[in-house]
């Protein structure tokens, strides 16, 4: 036989092979994990219109909810940088620094719970919290009600946005109006989505010997679900402190929501959608490297050493779970008046 | 003769002589004032391609420009808030505050030079200005090019902004690309510019009664052209000085570029162009109420005491100045990578 014959016949054995691997990679993945949707999900009692999320988006824009008048929600979750401030921890209120790294707000709709302890439960109860930190935007909740009821602009949208209330300058619905417009900020079509959708190709090699990696280490015994992760909580350091660097021993984790000691250093586990966007990583912010993040949680979550290889393929895959970013028109935001409350040093 | 016609009579008699009114206040308008354009003004030597204006937004929106990769030029000069931040002076780095009110971005490339002193000859010029104030974003001109070097997304974007550089990651480039940005954020069809193309109808009766005594009273001595300011220098102070509120004695305007005893207390007299939108009012941002700025105008420049009268038809002339506001895409940044140059505190 000629040589070139034996290489055909040998691609022609090795091909199905391959491709049968692909399949059933394919398949495991449909198992674990769901595509982002193409549309906004339902939120329960806060119908998506229009009108709700283009208040909302003006409301996520809006510095003068903070005290001092600088601070946005898209301070912190920048709607161009995967949702997040690419920061250890936020700045807020004269410079304080945040607790922890502030979670992304792409796709957090798909989230069981918000916060990295979960302590709210759901978007709308989020959105109201960072405005009455004081460390982040300092406000408090009667004073957010006063100032938008001191911005004029502000009355035809709220009216617009919820038009059977009489009275609806309120901090639920600013916190509902916010929550309906992060529905939006979801991200599909991302290489990982297509490969679901059933698109082989999507996918470089590197990518799917990385997901098969992912899957047979036991990372998406976790990060598992629509939004690779988001939906459970876990212990960090399951079988291996991984050092005060990353989980300084002052942060309890979930154990300050529900006072019980097995909630101890317990966090939410989260997404990994857009993962390569949002450095750095852990609820410290401590890693500024995805190779690093991956190895650590590797010891740590698993109790293996992942060899170099293992990592790079497993970053390679992780590189495939970013989507196609929210495209966003910066609001126009109503004016201040003579009467409008003015910022607070 | 009936009461309805000699209603119908007066009118008949009255309307001609309105009109004719109304065509000699636009002619003189016509005289003193352009309309905005509808497309961005050329800049010499810096040709506005999609490319360019896509890398300066980015760059616009970047907060890794900033020492502590929280302050981006969007921050003090908010595309939301009709380019300001509706801030006295605005925080700059380490929560310190500036030194004068933000002036707007919006139309900025229709002032004859940059900056309350004009110490900037060209948008370009002030690009960079903010990003090295230490009060401001506090970086250097070293670490502004590094920062950028260091996001490895960059380096296509400033390929395709200067395909002719060779090495097109540098501070000149930004500036530029920034400054052909800004060249976009223009409000055209503001209904003063309605008015100016020939729409009688564009102003109410009251507006254009205060366009009338806003030429009349020398208002448009100064605040004239088609930014209706941003033409010239002038003293805070020209008949009287409007009091240390406004005018604190330790800041002496264009001397600290000049030098000169005749620029002492001297300021770019600041366009009036969305003026609704962009309180509080004088390089102090010590007057929330632009009824009040008006007053405070009349009696320090012009040695008069305006009527409550005229301040409100004078303001509702001025309301309509506000044109129709950027509509931008919020760009999506490339992401940090465990080689770039991390936040400073």
């Amino acid at each position: 036989m000629r040589k070139s014959s034996i290489i055909a016949l040998s691609c022609l054995l090795v091909m199905p092979v391959n491709m049968l691997a692909a399949q059933e990679l394919m398949s495991d993945a449909q198992d674990l994990f769901e595509p982002i949707p193409a549309e906004p999900p339902a939120l329960e009692g806060n119908a998506l219109t229009p009108e709700k999320v283009e208040l909302g988006k003006m409301l996520y824009f809006e510095p003068r909810l903070s005290e001092s008048h600088t601070i946005s929600c898209n301070t912190c979750h920048q709607i161009g940088m995967g949702g997040v401030d690419m920061l250890e921890t936020s700045r807020g209120h004269r410079w304080q620094a945040g607790g922890r790294n502030a979670p992304t707000v792409l796709n957090s709709v798909f989230n069981t719970a918000q916060f990295w302890d979960g302590r709210a439960a759901d978007l709308a109860e989020q959105a109201g919290g960072p405005m009455v930190n004081p460390v982040e935007m300092a406000s408090t909740t009667t004073h957010v009600v006063e100032q938008l009821k001191g911005i004029p602009g502000y009355d035809a949208y709220f009216k617009s946005a919820f038009p059977d209330d009489p009275d609806p300058i309120n901090l639920p619905n600013a916190e509902k109006a916010i929550a309906v417009f992060e529905t939006t900020l979801i991200t599909p079509n991302a290489p990982f989505d297509k490969f679901l959708k059933g698109d082989e190709t999507a996918l470089t090699d590197m990518q799917k010997e990385g997901l098969q990696a992912f899957m047979d280490n036991g990372c998406a015994t976790c990060h598992n679900g629509v939004n690779v992760g988001g939906n459970m909580y876990q212990p960090f350091g399951v079988v291996e402190n991984p050092g005060a660097e990353f989980l300084p021993p002052d942060d309890k984790g979930r154990f300050q929501v529900t006072a019980s000691v097995d909630d101890e250093y317990v966090f939410k586990v989260p997404t990994l959608r857009n993962i390569a966007l949002t450095p750095p990583y852990f609820h410290t912010g401590k890693s500024w490297d995805l190779h690093q993040a991956v190895a650590v949680m590797g010891s740590s979550q698993l109790g293996i050493t992942l060899s170099d290889d293992e990592v790079a393929k497993i970053t390679a895959f992780l590189d495939s779970l970013t989507g196609d970013q929210p495209q966003i028109v910066y609001p126009t935001l109503p004016p201040s008046v003579a009467t409008t409350p003015r910022p607070m040093p």
